[in-house]
């Protein structure tokens, strides 16, 4: 195996057409990223990963603002830079403002530090949050 | 130094007993959370990590349920115990219902799952995702 | 200290030399890896690491092609964008067929996801796994 | 909403008791692990993820055991109690001897330690492993 | 949203322009690194990080080379490539050895790799440590 | 496999006993930690681990005291319960102070948020730093 190579609709097979057809037509776009071309190495992961993304970030008890600005906190703290950068898009065609984003970061950036804070300190739960 | 033993209100030392006045008046509660008093054996980071946490999660472009959640999805995601515990109680303070944790806790899991396949198999970045 | 450089055979001190000469002739091949180059900046932990690897990689109850796969797994969940590839390229020379590799990152997406919903759920170990 | 609590059979709707009774018989075992039982709160995420470990766990290119042990493997890495325990079982009852878990903490513990010299060391990706 | 952009001290607020000047000054630089021109974006966090950074690592119980090398630590074993950068720049600027550097690497390496030993065989804590 | 059980000295195999007795001696202690009880169910690993750490956490370019600390710092940002533990305990018996600790934890709070906040800013490293 050399490095992951990604597919292209062209070249793709039925299976991997039939996803990418539904992701643009979904999203309303010509073409679908790069995340996608690169699984269609694996048309099943490719396929799960497609549905179970489709069922999370649908409208529901969180508005698709709220979930793509999760999904981008997420990858910040991970350091995913593609996740990053893929997902501060989808963020903003979302509706997320620049003076989101920067709240959003701020709340990211202190979580990390309690975090360890809170950690370094081995701090016990309080007996109120366990009920 | 042996293990790190929380403050207590009536042994604290003015400036922590600052401090813990202004989180009970912030919150209208009647003491502060175990991760204070374990800070309060620094009063400069106790100090900082108030105010900050304070101008942070203030009402801003982003309402405070939602920066609690964001809050909570970082915690969940470095597997903070401690993190969890109090930011689940401080979401649902501010309003989170189980649907919309459970929604929360789905996309804070499809996004390290999709944070690890991107990294696999080493997805470049979308020329649009740059500009 | 400037930025780390890498120091190759030629201008190396004998006991970075010897280092080389044996991960040459272990894995048959002209020249080695940045990674060992970089690490000669430090001959005591180029040598402790070189051996622990040759220790900890070899045939045994694992077979070299799962332990290679592993420490692929790992480095993709850490998203160590070098040990990926180093590791991908590892692990292909090994055996590891374009499919495995699909179940690889399939596994390593899921126990991530995972990973994040016990988090976030809080749930509690079974007494059947404490035994 | 309080801190999650399980939901058992007795009490489940019939899109719960459906995919339990679904894990049950795969598993040829007489109730389900906690982690079913949390998720339970969200029957969305329940049957997702079902579904989804069904198909990715399966016996393929890979073989269960090798499987499970990743599964493990990036537990460990991610320090998920839970997950450490429930997947050291299932890997236990795959197959995995005390001798094979042993190589497998050797692999992850190094995997962990390379990465992080890789990092610091700015290790740049070789040429060969872009291919 | 575009990606975020840097913010230069020519374009700059009065509020951004102050924090500038106070780093410049403090630091007796020219200008400032790309850190500050991005959060600049968002002026409150900008002034926030500034003057927690400038609490946090002044000297006290501990000597500034020694904080800068656990800020590098930390960065390494996070793979924040860009802080692995300025702070690898920031502890060989507070004298920070070549010496020095590798030794840092391989306890950072090796916390890591025994971090994951300890999860992996679930060493339970010894009841000396709790005291 | 049931989970690991720790190996007592009473039990151990000569290989064994002979690393038991060089931590002892070493340390100067009557018994060793759990951490060389479990990993005593692989010998291999016990001495290995043991002879690298023994190296790596020796005087030299860093004073064990600096050496301890960044080992508690990783352990830390890793959320390693047991390893914070232990960590702690042995910065303070080579001479860490409650002061020391609390700034160190300042530190360590620090790197992650603004680890954290690099990411999402997407902040490209200054040409100077790649020197």
């Amino acid at each position: 195996m050399s490095s992951p190579k990604p597919i292209e609709y062209a070249e793709a097979n039925p299976a991997v057409r039939e996803v990418f057809d539904d992701i643009m037509s979904s999203r309303n776009v010509a073409d679908v990223n790069n995340f996608w071309k690169y699984l269609a190495n694996d048309p099943k992961t490719l396929k799960r990963t497609w549905q179970s993304l489709k069922e999370i970030m649908a409208p529901g008890a969180l508005d698709p603002l709220v979930k793509e600005m999760v999904y981008l906190a997420i990858s910040v703290s991970n350091n995913c830079g593609y996740c990053i950068a893929s997902h501060s898009a989808a963020a903003t065609k979302a509706g997320m403002t620049p003076e989101q984003f920067s709240e959003l970061m701020a709340v990211v950036g202190m979580a990390n530090e309690t975090n360890g804070l809170v950690n370094g300190y081995r701090v016990p739960i309080d007996p109120a949050f366990k009920k």
